[in-house]
């Protein structure tokens, strides 16, 4: 039979980093590799009594096929949960908030269009935006976010930057509130849009982090949202928040990809939120990881001790940014480690272009204290060994 | 701001069906257009017992990320399913058998890519393919489904041909089982790749229909499944079968949409389905529309004798096809027909090229014998008006 691919299948790739996750799901392996929410967090009970009153009170309707928008109250819940003046009519449910990355690529990217990111940037972009061809610019970034001149340079004929503003994903960073400042004029006088992934925002430790971008920028922005990381990941439930510019193309693309995100899901979620539950719940969260964050960095100084690791202090969200010493291949160390019995991702496919091979990310969250402390110190005893 | 679409974007338009949907669920109305399962089908209390079940039993695992291939033993569940022999390794669940055609879409059309579709054909089918662009060509179709020879004749450089062999949406029209060996042939000749979507095979009134075409074919055809119509579409549960030639590129576009599907829905439906919950459940959902079928039938014959007007008896799933008398346009006639309280699909946005403005699809499963009664009276009295 003549299959002939797309010429943009050659663009698509296996995630590597869900190979290096089917590898170190070996047993007895800490691994500080995945970005899975701790399941401690999950409300089982809460779903549960959800699933059992949507079912006995409306179950009919609750498994029917629904609108392409989302559901309603789940609609105005986001509005009204985020920071700045929303209207639920700008608000589409996703299946995910992945889906809304696919979504916008498909809506805004021709092939070759020049999209900018931030060094080193989410993965799961770099792969959602990859079947629609772009070409990916690298900005430089620094501690405090992208840099706002790197940006203008480069701003122009882009279709969007994509930004993570809040415990980035993979480096943990957080855009500061003068970058903000900057980024938003800089994005002004270019014209450029953003698209804006928040789905780790809720989870500060010591203060919330400066207010979205979007918030200031309604117009040239879409944001993107998730309940994986404050309810739970298998629900698949996100949004985004999109301009009357945008939002009637992403609508259509949305309708044709899955018809609608599962109405049980959504209605199964709004049933647990609608008593204000996320303001009792999401503070649990924040404490919990705060501790296993905090436990991190004190394994980090006592197992690195004499080692040239560097390393952040990130002030929310579940992940935290090592880079190696001189001649450690953070790819050629992951077999040692598992070797050893932890996992961990090597940071350079994180980077649209040539990455940094002495990078690496680790999860705070899905280890106990106790585990992180042993993965910490296999982690420093597999380093020593290799230098 | 300055938005630039991609240009994918100016071949997305509004669902012309969902918007009619819209329209038509004024209070009042007896729709027989949309394509929704009798809500009488869903089995609300197994899908209760298997919330309780699983959130008791399993209820982190349940909430947290998956694989992208979907739940295994689901997986296994649905290749045991099928009449033919599947490894579980070839099935991927997706969000909806609609995600499916999303998938093969990125995957197998590049812009201007050739694609054959039945005369008419499935609406979302177009609207999934149309973000890739390809160039959609109408293949005949009579009574028995597609027309070999004119597929062969227009299969050169095409990518695949789309088909719908059982109870087809929109016109509940089944490819016969001699024209299934002449299209399995002719493609065969031509090296023709085929997309089998199935959605309603299992719905069938008096005897299943003949074997599916991927059956005699596995390494020339992408079948797509769904759990829809079986259990319920508001989970979003649907199921494609690949080969090797394909089956690797799927999974990657299926991780960069959205991940996987949402990994509660397929341990819940898993859960209900796993003690031959099906065997017992789908034939009540038969009886039930054969009966809704046949009293459609009836009210038709009834009702429409003195004009025109013809329709098929289709031998299973959820519609039914007319044609109206010369000079009557349904898509004119559906505002009449909605005064006197009865909504209908018109024919010509199932057309790939230019429609039958004839033509309408009525559902006879979503309303009762009654409504279905009340709603063909109600459709003649317009037609008798309108003409």
């Amino acid at each position: 039979m003549n299959w002939t691919l797309a010429a943009r299948a050659a663009k698509m790739n296996p995630s590597a980093l869900r190979e290096i996750l089917k590898l170190t799901e070996r047993p007895g392996i800490i691994s500080l590799a995945g970005g899975l929410p701790s399941p401690k967090t999950f409300p089982v009970q809460a779903f549960a009594d959800a699933c059992a009153r949507l079912l006995r009170d409306d179950g009919p309707a609750a498994l029917q096929y629904a609108a392409s928008e989302g559901y309603g109250p789940l609609r105005e819940a986001v509005a009204a949960m985020l920071p700045w003046a929303v209207e639920p009519a700008q608000v589409l449910i996703t299946t995910g908030s992945q889906q809304g990355l696919d979504l916008a690529a498909k809506v805004l990217i021709d092939a070759g269009s020049r999209v900018l990111v931030e060094t080193p940037t989410y993965l799961g972009a770099l792969q959602a935006f990859a079947p629609m061809e772009p070409q990916p610019v690298a900005v430089a970034s620094d501690d405090e976010g992208v840099v706002a001149e790197d940006m203008a340079a480069k701003a122009a004929g882009a279709r969007f930057i994509y930004l993570l503003p809040n415990f980035q994903n993979p480096t943990g960073r957080t855009m500061s509130a003068a970058r903000r400042v900057a980024v938003l004029d800089a994005a002004a006088r270019a014209g450029l849009p953003i698209i804006e992934d928040n789905p780790y925002g809720e989870l500060w430790f010591d203060q919330p982090p400066p207010p979205p971008l979007t918030a200031r920028n309604p117009q040239g922005a879409i944001y993107l949202g998730s309940f994986s990381k404050i309810l739970a990941p298998g629900l698949r439930l996100g949004f985004l928040v999109a301009p009357k510019a945008v939002y009637p193309k992403l609508l259509q693309a949305k309708q044709a990809v899955d018809l609608h995100t599962p109405i049980f899901n959504q209605r199964m979620a709004y049933e647990v939120m609608k008593d204000g539950f996320l303001d009792r719940h999401v503070p649990a969260i924040r404490a919990l990881y705060k501790q296993q964050r905090d436990a991190m960095l004190a394994a980090l100084a006592r197992e690195m001790a004499g080692l040239d690791v560097r390393w952040n202090a990130p002030a929310g969200g579940m992940f935290l940014w090592l880079r190696m010493p001189e001649g450690i291949d953070t790819a050629r160390l992951l077999p040692q480690a598992v070797e050893r019995g932890v996992a961990f991702v090597p940071g350079a496919p994180f980077y649209s272009g040539a990455g940094d091979a002495r990078t690496m990310r680790l999860s705070f969250v899905t280890a106990s204290v106790d585990q992180i402390n042993h993965a910490i110190a296999a982690l420093a005893r597999t380093v020593r060994q290799a230098l």
